[in-house]
This record gives C-alpha cells, sequence and structure tokens, in this order.
C-alpha cells in the first residue's frame, strides 16, 4: 500500500463536506477539488457566509422563526390576525405559506418534527411554548408536513394542549388539508394521499 | 405576494452553496437550514477548513498534484520509476493509482478533460507541458477517464505529441486497459464495455 495521502488541508475540507446532510465521501471529495480550482477569493466569500449565518441571524422569541430582527417582522406586523397561530416544522415552511399569500395570522416555528428514530423528541422542538402564545388566539392550525413524523408532532400538540388544559373548547384545532396537489394526476397518486382526498371531499 | 424574505446571511450561504456543482437552490437552502442548527464552533472550523485550501496546499510544479510540498512526495521520491510517465484527469485519479499498488513510475496530472461543451479546450489543461517532461521516459500510460472527454483528450495527446516532433519511435505510448471491471457481471454489462473487453482479450 503506497502512502501517498492527500494533503491535510484538503481532507479536514472534506470531513466538514461529509458533515452535511446527504453529502457522502465521494460527493465530498469531489466537491473540495471544485473548489480547488476557484479563485481564493470565491472561498473567503463561501467562509465569511459561513461566519455570518448565527452572527447576523437570531429566532424570534416569540415564533422562533429565522430572523434578522427580534421579534421578527411578522411578529411585528401588527396588521396581520392575532386569532390564527399556524404551527409549522421549518422556517422555509413559513416562506411557503407566505407565497402561497392565504395566511394572514401568526406562526410558530417547531424547528423540526418529532422522530424518535433520529432521537428528536417534544424537548428539543420549540413546542412547549406554544400555550404562552393562546391569548386570542381562536384557531391553531397544525400545519406540520403530512409524513408520519408531521402526524405524530401534530397528534402530539392536540393532546399536550389538551393537558395543558388548554380552553379547547374555544380554541378550534384545526389540521391544514391533505388531497391532491393542483396539478397532478389522479392515476398517479398514491392511495393514501387519494383515500386523504376522498375524506377531505367538499361540496360544490 | 407577501414581502417577508429570508435573512440575508441565510440567502448570502444558499448562493455560496449553489456555486457547488450538483447543489441546487433547494438542497442548498436545506444545507444552510441544517447548518443554523449547528453550534457556532462548527461554522467556524467549516469556514477555517475553507480558507486553510488554498492556503496550505499548492500544485506541484513537476506533475501538477496537490501537495502541501514542491515538488510533492511523488516527485521527490527517487526510488521511482523514471522511464513512465502516467497521464491522468485528476489529483483522485493518481491516489485511486497509488492505492492499487501496481504502478510505480511518475504522474501528470491534467486537471480535467477536453470537454469543448463546457468551454474546456488544451489550453485550460496542464497538457503542453508534458513534452518538458519526456526525458529518460520510454512509456506513457494514457490514463484519462474511459468517457468521451477522456477519450478525445487522450487523442489530442497523442496527436500532440507527434506534431511537437516527439520522438514516438522511442517512447511507447498506452491506454490504460478497458474491460469488465473485477466482481462485474458480463450479464449486466454494456455493449461498448463488452466490445473493449473482448478487443483486449488475453491468451491465458
Amino acid at each position: 500500500m503506497s502512502s501517498i495521502k492527500l494533503p491535510r488541508a484538503v481532507t479536514d475540507l472534506v470531513d466538514s463536506f461529509e458533515k452535511l446532510p446527504g453529502v457522502g465521501p465521494k460527493s465530498a471529495q469531489r466537491l473540495v477539488f471544485y473548489l480547488l480550482h476557484n479563485p481564493e477569493r470565491e472561498l473567503e466569500s463561501f467562509a465569511e457566509n459561513l461566519l455570518k449565518l448565527k452572527k447576523n441571524t437570531v429566532l424570534c422569541e416569540q415564533c422562533h422563526n429565522v430572523s434578522e430582527t427580534n421579534p421578527c417582522p411578522i411578529c411585528a406586523d401588527e396588521s396581520r390576525d392575532d386569532s390564527m397561530l399556524c404551527i409549522v416544522e421549518q422556517p422555509l415552511d413559513v416562506l411557503a405559506l407566505e407565497r402561497s399569500d392565504a395566511y394572514k395570522g401568526r406562526y410558530h416555528v417547531l424547528h423540526g418534527s418529532i422522530a424518535p428514530l433520529n432521537n428528536i423528541g417534544p424537548e428539543q422542538l420549540y413546542l412547549h411554548d406554544i400555550v404562552k402564545r393562546l391569548e386570542g388566539v381562536a384557531e391553531i392550525v397544525l400545519a406540520t408536513n403530512p409524513t408520519m413524523e408531521g402526524e405524530a408532532t401534530a397528534l402530539y400538540i392536540t393532546e399536550y394542549l389538551t393537558q395543558a388544559s388548554v380552553p379547547t373548547t374555544e380554541i378550534v384545532m384545526t389540521r391544514i388539508g391533505h388531497g391532491l396537489p393542483i396539478g397532478a394526476d389522479i392515476e398517479y397518486a398514491d392511495g393514501m394521499t387519494l383515500s386523504r382526498a376522498l375524506e377531505g371531499r367538499r361540496k360544490v
């Protein structure tokens, strides 16, 4: 076996890339050798952007969304509907819902979903402080993902709020609608989606 | 359309990731939000490793391999066979050949292959200085990849060396062997590989 090794600076950066989700040893190596052919200025700006990520962002103390200000622009916006609280898994979900332009209430970002297989329980999420945000709320929209983890999280939240003696008679709990996405083909839809779409049918 | 945007620090880092090959906007976003949940120390070490990459490495002036020293350990090793020169596309190819323990000669790293579709011509590669390295060389092994670009590059090198009046009567030009990889199944081999494997058959 030859003793020729990659330079330490190369393997160190390969290690950094390998820690990212979905990046294996081979693609980490490929990324590093790609960067090796980049001008030094590019690498410096990449490094700066990494350092800026945490320094220039903050989690909003109210909704826990990623923001430049605390409270975040949505929490600070007085024109929004205080009677609705939408619970989502990730900051990107807030962005997607905002793009839809169909929701004008407040948000609460959990930063994940309950996933026992990945050692993520309710304690690892911004979940238990939802109770502190219920003043004046008439509806809680559970907009976690329609995945096993998202469903479990939605269920957990419902039960948690009941046990925390939140007056669920006054607050309506809703789950975001499931069914066929716009532009989809019934022919190719999976059974679970179709069964949810049938359950969620509406009078025309 | 809502005016809610991601913080600048987030979009800047998304941009940096998007520049990497094979990373689209969606996966760049996912990587950034993953990093957002990492401790700051991790981000700092990632940034340090990026900055170290070019500062602590150098391209060997002789073979152009990535190294910590110039000349690189292989070029500096006097026990290696000066009569063989193996031309490869990438530094990782050198590493793979070294792992095989089947080659004891010198290397020459092109840092790419001729790919007109990506605007990479012979001028963008460390190709024309091969002629300066032929003293005492008895065999040139063309070990570019068995892809369209690799084949074109091997062909170009052969023609270039002939035109540069390299005494090709004294220097044998060989192409690395093509055929079935060890452990492969003839049933599943593609036609091109099988035809190359038949061409390269040997007496037992």
